[in-house]
């Protein structure tokens, strides 16, 4: 059985619950967000990851942060509101006020993601259409309205992955190995996943296939979630490290590769979680196709090539540490980007809810969206 | 300063001293075998590793084998004793009972390492053509020739090492960043190590460069020993994660990549630590020089390419587990090989203590050999 890794419970008072991935695979946990602070940090340390989730997460976190408007503004921000014209227009206006302050604040945590200021943006947009609509609207109106905005976002969420699934189902052959990199799964999306997405619909439809997936260190997401939900799907999974893709492609032992994207540029250059990159070269050494599998809101059209995005550097403290474990000197420096671009000529196809873009290249990219 | 991983410490009576690799890098102690028992365990456990260091190791212990000659035979060995003809030649035969007795205990702890079996061998060789040679020679003197032999071992690798490394300086240019995987350092030799032995010698020279190391799951080598041996002797590391190599290289971060090797077949393949084969694809693809470090010894000219040599599997929990936290699920399949094979073609220069092969082939090794 496919996963679900987010869910709204309530109205527009409720909260978001959460499977706690940081926990897995020892335990399996899940973790109410009952305001934004406790979204931000959920995001920021990964509990809740992958780009499509968090837009989601995001959606909501909007929700959360209106749940405090009708009462007095925080002490934190007081002095802010009051600049924003605290009793000029009304609590859709202040509501307007903490939405922009705390969408940004959401959007802060990860700064490469872009489905996450995508949604946020989203929804402030709604919500100012709303007042926009509704001048006289009273703030539980604007509340439903920024709601039902979230949970459009998730259902869209859930159905772009079901697309997604169906487009790139055709590129698994029967009795193939596939390797995967770090999580593109139902643990990174409302739905069914993005790279994994394609892995289920070739099950649903009685292929044969098995897969071997990266543990991908630091934060190892191949070997704790990616294996886990798999392995709940009942799908034949084999966890690797990292650095053993290379001798099995070698050996002759996988048939393509399949990943997915935090952001994809203009041309098809596309970042992903470190270590794709080398993945995509190792591919191309061994004539083996190399997909890559995201929403469309993935790619930003704005940024001309992959040289464009910035990558985020996170901790030294996550590869000094393996758990508890102390795994490198206290003294000696740590290199720790999150994401590697894989350029567009490495890529086999990118496969979004549209359909396929097979041979990427800036005048395809744009008949995609055409 | 670079490290000492061994150290004997006294005459035929004393004992060797060594690092404790299983702290490192959270605890600097030291760890001393006065006798077989406690070498083998600590050989056994990986408290010393590395081919070049455990046959320098093995040596010593033919020498902690030979202390308790004197007194009666221990409890536990006694039967097989005598039926090795205790009374009938005097000390020395029965010292050389009990020598071949734990020499090949003491080649069981790691039954791949073909440095200490070759080492007790040479010990056992050594010690029945002293007693050869001096019939009328009591123990104290067969000791001594034992203990000379042992101390000779120590001395050939301490100078191996040396000879690699100023055979290898050439290669790396002032400025220079420098990429290696896995541990082919001090820790691993009774010297100044192989791979890293090139870069203690750079160092001294006065150039001026700075490195990467790949952590190197699953047993993580690279940041636990390379990155704490390179950082008491004052060079500039970083660590970084196996998946992190290519983002680097594409980056124009790296300018050459040197590592060691385990075994090497007669046409220049090479097998070494898992990752290593990956490397050596992605520095290609960036037109970043290769190097292979090793003794000669570490040639096998009867195995014709690298798809003769076997390659071990090691056990799934090495990367089930990190430490004690679990980072896999317990139903999920794990591969586990500890090595790979890179292809001569792969490979700039392969650097011994006899000199430089590079572009390596069949007939330049088989001249390196001549």
């Amino acid at each position: 059985m496919v996963v679900r890794t987010l869910k709204w419970i309530g109205g527009i008072e409720g909260f978001l619950e959460i499977i706690d991935q940081r926990k897995l695979p020892g335990e399996y946990k899940t973790l109410r967000c009952t305001n934004v602070q406790q979204l931000y940090d959920a995001i920021k340390t990964l509990a809740v990851r992958g780009a499509p989730a968090i837009g989601v997460a995001g959606g909501f976190g909007a929700v959360l942060a209106l749940k405090k408007v009708p009462a007095k503004a925080s002490p934190a921000s007081a002095g802010k509101l009051k600049q924003a014209r605290l009793a000029e227009d009304g609590e859709s206006r202040r509501a307007l006020a903490v939405l922009k302050r705390d969408c940004e604040y959401l959007a802060s945590s990860r700064p490469t993601a872009v489905n996450l200021r995508w949604a946020m943006e989203r929804i402030e947009k709604c919500a100012k259409s709303f007042v926009g609509r509704n001048p006289s609207a009273n703030l539980t109106q604007m509340r439903k309205a920024v709601l039902a905005e979230a949970n459009a976002i998730f259902d869209e969420d859930v159905e772009m992955c079901l697309k997604i699934g169906q487009n790139g189902v055709r590129f698994i052959k029967n009795g193939s190995t596939i390797l995967t990199h770090c999580n593109a799964g139902a643990l990174a999306t409302a739905g069914q996943g993005t790279a994994l997405s394609v892995l289920y619909e070739a099950k649903k439809r009685g292929k044969r296939f098995k897969v071997y997936v990266d543990e991908t260190r630091p934060l190892l997401q191949g070997s704790r979630l990616t294996a886990w939900e798999l392995k709940q799907a009942g799908i034949d999974v084999t966890v690797i490290c990292d650095n053993m893709a290379g001798a099995l492609m070698s050996e002759g032992k996988i048939d393509m590769v399949i990943t997915g994207a935090d952001r994809i540029a203009a041309n098809g250059d596309a970042a992903n979680k470190i270590g794709t990159y080398s993945l995509s070269v190792l591919a191309k050494e061994h004539h083996i196709p190399f997909y890559i599998v995201a929403p469309s809101s993935t790619f930003d059209l704005k940024t001309k090539t992959g040289n464009n995005i910035p990558i985020e550097q996170r901790p030294a403290d996550e590869v000094r540490f393996c758990g508890s474990k102390q795994v490198a000197p206290d003294e000696v420096k740590i290199y720790n980007p999150a994401f590697d671009v894989t350029p567009a000529k490495n890529i086999t196809a990118i496969i979004t809810e549209r359909g396929a873009i097979e041979g990427p290249s800036v005048k395809k990219i744009a008949r995609h969206f055409a």
